[in-house]
């Protein structure tokens, strides 16, 4: 059965980016810590063309897992990138010419633009009719596959908020930001009906995988 | 080594209670969910006085090892209770003749009294000059043994940003509450190093220990 899923670190004070975001600092101030257990990883640095070596430890199996049975992917505009005024049809997003996807992508955005192919199996397509029709198409595309919610943390939390989503992954890291952007702030709190599958410790992280209680129609 | 430590549980969202706290709702709305997975416990009726039947789980060892080798434990006055107005001598907590404790017990308080013995072994002491002082008189007393800060939260909180804390232990359970009270606000955020020190997997909760990094001086 296919599921929409998203994997996302978070601090132990619930950010998953710390304040004052900007084009030149995205993940805030301190955000940069959230992501310390991942970059020092050999699978991190493969998957970001870097063949030098680093770490193998059970976080690996967690990077690894995290595209295994993904048929499409969905981003937010922010994700995507392009500037912030004026939509550049000449960006072709921040991964060069053969994006790690290999997949179609579907990018949530208010700008129309033809889909975009690239090198190596990704094609960027651009959904203006709002989170259920990239759902719809991003399903339609991935068929028995799961679709992945690639990011970033405002439209992980309006699928959340529409109880859209089958299994959330979220990596622990023992860092207080403070401030910044809270995963679960506006998705209805409550509402929200985890269950806990599946724990694994690693160095400086721990990764927590929740399957989402759909109420009975 | 004789450590500050205390052991919460928190939601996923960062909450230690849920909002709108009460006389009557001491956890707030929804705020009994968080605890869920301690009530079903045997080792947590017994400790409450009821023999009747219970779980054992992993979580089983997590309560007792809560208060093994600790000498002393800090409450705030709230955690104490005796009304929301005047103090009221004839109060002797919520736990009965003989309280759980069986050690002294330092209450944080703006009210002066005369200490309090108890059957069973628990004095409650009570300190009008601050938490630096509540932390003084309570090693004292315990001597090689640990302090434990049984709560509530504002307490924990004042302890975490004065930056006395040795080992914070979260019990971390799969429910969104979307307001309440939060466990790491005020508490000075990137000012808190914290090392992950184990990670015990159990039904419906995740018991995190964390060691508090100190600067050098």
């Amino acid at each position: 059965m296919s599921k929409l899923r998203f994997s996302i670190t978070m601090s132990l004070d619930g950010y998953v980016a710390g304040p004052n975001q900007s084009l030149e600092n995205p993940l805030g101030v301190g955000g940069m810590r959230l992501h310390e257990w991942a970059i020092q990883l050999a699978a991190w640095r493969e998957s970001h063309g870097d063949k030098g070596g680093g770490e193998v430890n059970p976080s690996s199996a967690i990077i690894d897992e995290m595209f295994q049975n993904v048929g499409a992917v969905i981003m937010g505009r922010h994700m995507f990138g392009g500037g912030t005024g004026a939509w550049d049809n000449e960006w072709k997003g921040w991964w060069g010419d053969d994006p790690p996807y290999h997949m179609p992508v579907f990018v949530v955005t208010h700008h129309p633009r033809e889909p975009l192919p690239m090198e190596g199996g990704t094609t960027f397509y651009f959904v203006t009719d709002g989170i259920q029709s990239a759902l719809h198409q991003a399903r339609r595309a991935a068929g028995d596959k799961d679709v992945l919610i690639g990011g970033g943390a405002d439209v992980v939390q309006q699928y959340l908020a529409a109880g859209l989503v089958d299994e959330v992954n979220v990596s622990l890291v023992p860092v207080v930001l403070g401030d910044g952007a809270r995963l679960f702030d506006n998705v209805g709190g409550p509402d929200q009906r985890l269950e806990q599958v599946r724990v694994v410790q690693a160095p400086g992280v721990t990764h927590l995988r929740y399957r989402v209680a759909k109420s009975s129609p």
